[in-house]
């Protein structure tokens, strides 16, 4: 067996019919993305390394919801969240409330590695982010128009977003009110697996659009939207209030752990029996080089490679 | 089968030689608290009602490391934790970072009824609990002379102590500095289930002495803390870092939905064969009225009561 890696971009109601134009903008992000976990995996870098250095980029991208292209808390601000975690010694590191970190992943990284702890939260998060240099923006950076607008729908709609939607339809409008058109937006996650079977889980995420300040979802819980051990990595996407609940990244572990299963019915297992249809994706691999990546949403953006040579980035089912 | 209900002060290495006036205010009290949490079983109160009373009277009494007798973080503040979760539903609700609320463990009560979340933390929390009226104090409230001489203490050592610990000891120092000799502190939780076998768990903290500001703990993650479904309801205490990493307290239920265990093997398979030495404890029922609470530290603050008569408060195992 060789190395695996598998990306998501979240997932949500994704219409079947989304425009080429609002489609193929986000499939070349996680094709560039996924050639970038790609090229460091054959040069031999970690998983821990590879899963933190895909999710910056996924970060970075303007097309998701986590780093740049965060969606808005309901007083208008940014509230970004991310979780990373290496699977031999199920070390990790978590933050939420972060307002001027640039990449939230690699905060929880340091967490991780120069803490005691593994969870650091808002003003002490920030604090932390400060003393070890990280690189940190104005918070106005995060802001952009597509969001501001994106808040004033969810406003008008009086309801919290999913972290993956679709634009919001009022009762009198067929068309979405969106003005670019592309509120196709979702929490990140990579999962990666070298040839030696050490694996690395990492998630990151601007939460909800119009979430209440303070929220915290299911990306910074370890085993809810983050989780990797010595069989398999995983990272999820969704409404974080069911991920949670259904204590989902770590139960596709503990039904391969305590079950027997594999990696793959592990993980339709959770998708598909235990989780409420339209809650929930994942991408998840296995120290065997395994991949799945299921989703009971109507789609999920993804991406995923082998060292075999296999490589797809997908939106639907059965593509 | 009738009720059942379990409670802990928090698990550490409680010598078994501490004094009668270090021990026997506590016993008294875990008494005194368990006794109210049976009185309202008796009284035919819901599982969920149960546990946040029970707990609320734990953070109300000095003698533990959750409300008014929370541990400092380094700055010399109070940073809260809490979880609430019922079984049947899984509807849950989680607070961090809670600086002026008398009762966390309510905070996070109304989180789980009132909003469409289930974790706030920090400033929007603390919001939230103005906007919903509860009751609040200054800061300063939590700050007791004890606890600026434990976080002095744990400077002068230079370490992050345990939720519950002993009274440091320097190399040159064989007896505690503790000035009343008292620190004997922890993390406070509560399970219950009545006889018709509806599960509840509630945890609550100060987290640990001489925390980084923004640290989370395991009390308030889903799964690792706190944890109730159908099978089982669980409160988990110790070190927090090793509780979260092994998804403590959703492992014992996973152990029993997955392997078929029993409570007491799933609950003892957890903390004897998965969690490091030294770290964890936890008190958890079954929906068919079992109790267990195993602990691999020295000992554990408990209390537990069935419909039946039996009545225990003890401190460390055998007793």
């Amino acid at each position: 067996m060789g190395w695996a890696i598998a990306l998501h971009g979240g997932a949500g109601d994704i219409p079947v019919n989304l425009p080429a134009e609002r489609r193929e903008p986000r499939e070349a992000a996680l094709r560039r993305i996924l050639q970038i976990g790609v090229s460091a995996l054959n040069a031999r870098c970690s998983p821990l390394d590879v899963v933190e250095l895909v999710v910056c980029e996924l970060e970075n991208s303007p097309h998701f919801n986590a780093g740049k292209g965060s969606v808005l808390t309901t007083n208008g601000t940014v509230e970004m969240e991310a979780c990373i975690m290496d699977g031999n010694s199920k070390r990790c590191g978590a933050v939420s409330g972060v307002t001027t970190v640039v990449n939230p992943i690699s905060l929880a990284r340091q967490v991780m590695e120069k803490t005691p702890h593994i969870y650091l939260a808002f003003d002490g998060a920030e604090s932390f982010a400060r003393e070890q240099g990280l690189k940190t923006v104005d918070r106005s950076h995060f802001i952009t128009p597509e969001n501001i607008e994106r808040l004033k729908q969810a406003k008008e709609a009086n309801r919290v977003q999913q972290d993956y939607t679709q634009p919001i339809k009022t009762q009198d409008q067929k068309e979405p009110m969106d003005p670019d058109g592309d509120s196709k937006l979702g929490t990140v996650g990579c999962v990666a697996v070298d040839s030696l079977g050490n694996l690395a889980a990492a998630t990151s995420t601007g939460g909800l659009v119009n979430k209440m300040a303070g929220r915290i979802g299911d990306t910074p819980i370890i085993g809810a939207g983050t989780y990797a051990n010595k069989l398999c990595a995983v990272s999820a996407t969704g409404r974080g209030e069911a991920i949670i609940r259904d204590t989902v990244a770590r139960d596709v572990a503990a039904v391969m752990e305590y079950k027997g299963l594999g990696l793959k019915e592990a993980a339709a297992y959770i998708v598909h029996e235990v989780t409420p249809k339209g809650t929930t994706g994942l991408v998840a691999v296995s120290a065997t080089g395994e991949i799945a990546m299921p989703f009971n949403t109507t789609g999920m953006f993804r991406a995923s490679a082998t060292e075999d040579g296999f490589m797809e980035v997908a939106i639907w089912e059965s593509e």
